[in-house]
C-alpha cells in the first residue's frame, strides 16, 4: 500500500481524499491543514487531521504527499519546501511560471533524493500530454486549445467585487464556429478571445441598478471588455439550484499534414467534459502520486512533469494486464 | 542524427520515408526490400534500396530499423529476428496476439541488448495510450472504442472475392446514436456490431447480377451478416475519383464517475480523423523510432510498448522547450 498524505484541505483535497480512498493500492494516512484540525471535518473518519506545523513528524510515515494548495501563493512555497522531505505531487497551473517552479522544486528534490511531480491536472496535465503526443506525431501542424464550457473562478470573483453584486458565476464557452473551422482542417490564427465567449449569471442586491452592473461587467478591462459577453440576472434560488456545480472541460485539437506535398490532412482531437473540475483534477493528481512512488522506488529523483512519466506508472494494473486489456 | 533503416517497402514504408525525411534529427540510410532492389523506385534518390538478404551488412550503420511488414505473417517473424541485431520499431496490430509477440521480441532483444518497440500505430498505439491514461485517471468507468469512418482492407478484400465483382471498397462507420449515448454519460453494453455500420462500394462486371452480389455481401458470415450493411454499385471511374484514398479514424471514449456517490460524470474523448491511414501510422512509428534510440542510449533494453515510454522521448524538442511551449 502506498501511504498518502494530503496537504491542504479545500475542494481539490476533498477530491483527492475520494480518489485515494477508492484506490486499492493506496492508504490515506493523514490530512494536513493550516487551520485548527479540530475544526475541520474530513470524510475519512479513521484518518487524523494534523496541523501543518507537525508535518515533520510524518516524514517516515508518508510515501507521497499530495499538495492541494493554490498556484498563486501556496504551491510556489509549499512544493519546494515539502520536496525536501517527501515525494510530492502538485497541480501548479500558472503556465508562464512553470519553468521557474520546476527549477525551484528540482533543486530541493535533487538534494533530498525525492521525486516531485508538478503541474499534473488537466491543463496543465492531460491536455499537455495530448498536445505533446500530437505534435510529436504530426510535427507539420498547428494546435489549438479551447476551454469550457466551464466555470472560471477568477472571472466569477471579478464580477462579485462589483458593488451591488451578491453572487456571480461566469462560464467560459468555446465559440462553436471556431471549433468547427479547426476541425475542418482550416488552420486559422485565433486569439483566446476569438475562441471563447463569456456568459455571466449574476444575483444583484435588491434595488441595484442592473443596467449599470451589466455595463461594468462587459466593459471590464482584461476580464470581459474584449470578449463577447452576455449577462443574465437571476435569483439567489436559481443560482443555488442551477449553478452550484463546478463543471469544466475543453478541447485540444491538432491539425496536421503528411504526404509529399502535405496533401493529407489529419485531425487529432482530445476533449474533456467534466461535472466536477476539482474532482477530476484530484483524480489526475492521485494517479500521478502512484507514479511518483513507483519512480522513487526505481531510484529516480528530482522534479518531473507528465512529459517525463511513462503512462504505465499511472495505473494500478500490471504491465501484462495493461497489454492484454488496453493495448 | 539518428540513422534510420526501413524494412519492407509498401504503403506504410512510404509514409515512414516521408516522416523520416521531414525530421531534422533523423537520416534515412537504407531501405530493405525482399524484391529486386533495382525494380523498386523509392522517393529518396540518395538512399540505397537493398535486398533484405544483405541486412546483416548494415548492423553498425543503422541506429533504428523501422519494420513495415504486415501483422499476419511478416512481423511475427521479422521483429524478433531483427531485434537480435537492431533497435526496432513495429506496428504489429493483431490485438489478441500482442502478448505472444511481446514475449518473442523481448526474448531476443534482452539477449542482444537492443530496444524493441512494438505495436505503435494508432490502434494499437495512440488509442491504447488514451485508453490507458483515461482508465488510470477515472478507474470507476467504462471505455469505448469506435472505428471509422474508414476503409477496412479485410472487408474490401472479402467483397472482391465474390464472383462478378471487379473492385470494392468497404467503409466502417460508427453508429451516431451509439456515439451520442456514450457521450451523454450512459454506459450501454455495446458489441462491435452495435457500434458500427458497413457501407460498401462495388464495381460489378458488365452483365453481373447485382441483386445476387448484394445478397452475397449482406449475408456473408462474420464479415457482414450481423451488421447493418449498405451496398452501392458504382462505375470504375467513380471508384477511382471518389474512393482512391485510405482514410480512417475513430473514437476512444471513457465515461467515468467520481464523488462520494458517483454523482459526478466525466467524459474523456479522443478522436482521429485521418486522410491517410498508412501515413499517420508511419508518423507514429517514426516518433517511436526516436524514442527507441534515446532509450537505447540511456541503457535500456528489451521489448516495450507505448505504455512503457514517457511522452518526451517522442519529440524532437528538448524537455525545457516542451515545458515552455506545451505544458
Amino acid at each position: 500500500m502506498i501511504r498518502i498524505g494530503i496537504y491542504g484541505y479545500g475542494n481539490l483535497a476533498k477530491g483527492v481524499e475520494l480518489a485515494v480512498n477508492a484506490a486499492s493500492d493506496m492508504e490515506l494516512v493523514a490530512i494536513f491543514t493550516r487551520r485548527n484540525p479540530e475544526a475541520i471535518k474530513t470524510n475519512s473518519v479513521m484518518v487524523p487531521a494534523i496541523n501543518t506545523d507537525y508535518v515533520m513528524e510524518w516524514t517516515d510515515k508518508i510515501d507521497v504527499m499530495i499538495i492541494c494548495g493554490g498556484s498563486a501563493t501556496d504551491l510556489p512555497r509549499q512544493t519546494p519546501e515539502l520536496a525536501k522531505y517527501f515525494n510530492v505531487v502538485d497541480s501548479f497551473d500558472t503556465h508562464a511560471k512553470i519553468p521557474e517552479h520546476f527549477e525551484n522544486v528540482n533543486q530541493t528534490a535533487m538534494v533530498s533524493g525525492k521525486v516531485a511531480v508538478i503541474s499534473v491536472g488537466w491543463d496543465p496535465g492531460m491536455f499537455s500530454v495530448n498536445r505533446m503526443y500530437s505534435s510529436a506525431v504530426l510535427p507539420n501542424g498547428k494546435d489549438y486549445t479551447f476551454w469550457g464550457k466551464g466555470v472560471s473562478q477568477g472571472h466569477s470573483d471579478a464580477i462579485r467585487r462589483i458593488p451591488g453584486v451578491l453572487d456571480a458565476k461566469q462560464y467560459t464557452i468555446p465559440v462553436e464556429s471556431a471549433l468547427e473551422a479547426v476541425r475542418s482542417g482550416k488552420t486559422p490564427e485565433l486569439t483566446t478571445r476569438e475562441k471563447h465567449i463569456r456568459e455571466c449569471f449574476v444575483v444583484a442586491e435588491e434595488g441595484a441598478d442592473s443596467a449599470k452592473i451589466e455595463n461594468e461587467i462587459v466593459t471590464m478591462p482584461n476580464y470581459f471588455a474584449d470578449y463577447d459577453t452576455t449577462v443574465h440576472f437571476i435569483t439567489e434560488e436559481e443560482m443555488k439550484s442551477e449553478h452550484s456545480g463546478i463543471p469544466h472541460g475543453g478541447f485540444v485539437i491538432r491539425s496536421g499534414k503528411t504526404g509529399s506535398n502535405g496533401e493529407h490532412q489529419h485531425i487529432i482531437e482530445y476533449s474533456l467534459k467534466l461535472d466536477s473540475n476539482p474532482e477530476f483534477t484530484a483524480s489526475v493528481l492521485t494517479a500521478y502520486a502512484r507514479a511518483a512512488w513507483r519512480l522513487y522506488e526505481k531510484g529516480e529523483k528530482g522534479c518531473m512533469t507528465a512529459f517525463d512519466i511513462a503512462p504505465k506508472y499511472l495505473s494500478e494494473k500490471s504491465s501484462a494486464e495493461l497489454i492484454r486489456t488496453m493495448l
